[in-house]
């Protein structure tokens, strides 16, 4: 296709698990068609993954990251002629300008690394940034922004929470406002792990072995059966809101204690379990609690892989109903910020 | 307060029934919270209604405010010194400036008038537009959009579709998506009524009789029960994905025909009776419908003045759920869509 040169928007993406893959097969298949919608060209220059980096300074095309996806795990460096052993960002920035930088690294709560660091690095090169990484923003949520916003910078993260929906732009949409509490199912995996308890009447272990096998949750689950990861999100929601909450003060229930007499004790009595996530932001606190639900309530019938928040304000209150997450649901939560943002970078051109 | 006088933008608010009588008491309470979040002076500079105009060049302040939302229905050309008899816009905008134009007159979509003249004339003085009349989004979507984008001007509506809910702008946002159908419950009236039918299993007159004695049916119920309404909703959301449909092309059935006999033969089968609205994007299509829903499909939890939406796209799910309406809570819609707007204009000055 023939694409005026001022359209283009040069993309590096830092991370290249599931999300990234999916992300580099969505493009493939759409560039040419956000092109026609949105009048810009999504440039990937650089892919980058544990072990090394492909880069290519005007950008790979179509067939290219289609394979690229299918590469095994960690062999970006295997990619000739375009590949570069180990990780180097400096090089890379000095190699290709991205205007874009998507980082979908792991979660690492305790380090922050490799996130922390690379955000921050794409900032001082005047990179606009996409997020999926959860922990640059539990971490360092305004110092990021303030940083970014400082160098006129963008910082977009839809994925992070209810990653398969616009959950976050909307949230900050609402800006007249004032947001009482927020609390939902905001974890996928533990609320598989519950609905097969329950439809089966089958024990945690279980559970977890089932899902584990279909790949929702990862061989070592903590992050997710100890509360941490929507405790996270929790941590993102708080900043958002202007009620910051650090990871360590959200109280968290594991889910783990969870035992199948507990469901069963729930059905009889008309409740079913839900593993909850709350903000109560006039009492500036949150928590992840094994808790029971009325049957009839909207939570009872979010179920399998589904999440949904409830947003409740001086006004009003709004419920949203979604993915949380999905390698491709969560690509195009990232492509929609990436398109986001291009179309500011385009227009101010 | 002492404002910076670059921080003013100046608004004009036709139309002054429920919606805008709310707006003007939201805007009393909250003008000095917005101004110090998000560094804006709204300032409403003219109250129009259907006999007459208010019109104060250096804005109401929140005491005036608070006496226009109690004046009786078209009167604010009785409050003096600032009262205008006869509605005349071009001689508001020949003695104020309004940077935004929110457009709250009834919806009237035989005719148009009088929100298409005036959201046209808006334009051509340079005002961006907010609208609740969801008329001239209905009959001249395209036109509209086109004229405003062509002067720069920005259009928003939130409160048209949801109007307690930001769904207009979850919707606008999912630009990597390929929608394939959105379907809901679109319409309070018609919902309440279903729910009472439901929940005190009375007949369709009788459920009627009781939402116009709590005001949620008007005198002439048509809009809501015959399905024009959602109808128009459907044909907004319709052009926001850019597969218009016509208003005259959307395939309805009247709620009227509903009876209690079909309710309880609904409720026997396991499921219960919605009213819902269908756009089909991929065939084009759009109905509002008498519907069976199965009782434990999340619908069916939608109950009373709550509405809700499912868009079905090519990668996920997502449902959201919220007040159709409702005067305070469409007025922070409007009032949301103004503070984005305004804040464009301060950030250009």
């Amino acid at each position: 296709m023939v694409i005026e040169s001022n359209r283009k928007v040069n993309v590096a993406i830092i991370g290249f698990g599931s999300v990234g893959r999916a992300l580099a097969r969505v493009l493939a298949l759409k560039r040419r068609d956000i092109y026609n919608r949105y009048g810009i060209n999504i440039s990937i220059v650089a892919i980058v993954d544990s072990k090394g980096m492909a880069i290519k300074p005007e950008g790979f095309d179509e067939y290219e990251l289609l394979k690229l996806s299918e590469l095994p795990r960690s062999s970006v460096n295997m990619f000739k002629p375009y590949a570069v052993d180990g990780v180097d960002l400096e090089k890379l920035y000095n190699t290709v300008t991205p205007d874009i930088h998507v980082e979908l690294t792991p979660s690492d709560y305790s380090t922050g690394k490799p996130g922390v660091d690379n955000v921050f690095f794409a900032i001082s090169r005047g990179a606009h940034l996409v997020l999926a990484n959860k922990a640059p923003l539990v971490l360092k949520f305004r110092e990021l922004i303030d940083k970014a916003k400082s160098r006129g910078l963008e910082v977009r993260f839809r994925a992070t929470v209810l990653g398969g929906t616009p959950f976050i732009d909307t949230l900050m949409s609402m800006k007249s406002y004032e947001i009482d509490r927020i609390e939902g199912i905001i974890n996928a995996t533990t609320n598989f792990i519950l609905t097969e308890m329950h439809d089966k009447l089958i024990e945690f272990s279980e559970a977890l072995k089932i899902a584990q096998a279909l790949g929702i949750a990862e061989a070592n689950p903590s992050l997710d059966i100890d509360g941490i990861d929507a405790a996270a999100k929790l941590v993102i929601i708080s900043n958002i809101v202007g009620t910051p909450i650090k990871l360590e003060d959200v109280y968290r229930e594991s889910l783990s204690r969870i035992t199948l007499r507990d469901i069963v004790d729930a059905i009889k009595q008309g409740f079913v379990i839900k593993y909850i996530a709350t903000l109560n932001i006039r009492e500036r606190s949150a928590s992840v609690r094994i808790a029971r639900v009325p049957r009839n309530d909207i939570f009872a019938q979010i179920n399998g892989t589904l999440n949904g928040l409830r947003i409740k304000t001086n006004v009003a209150e709004l419920i949203f109903i979604g993915k949380g997450g999905g390698g491709i649901e969560t690509a195009h939560s990232v492509l929609d910020d990436i398109i986001s943002i291009a179309q500011k970078v385009v227009g101010s051109r």
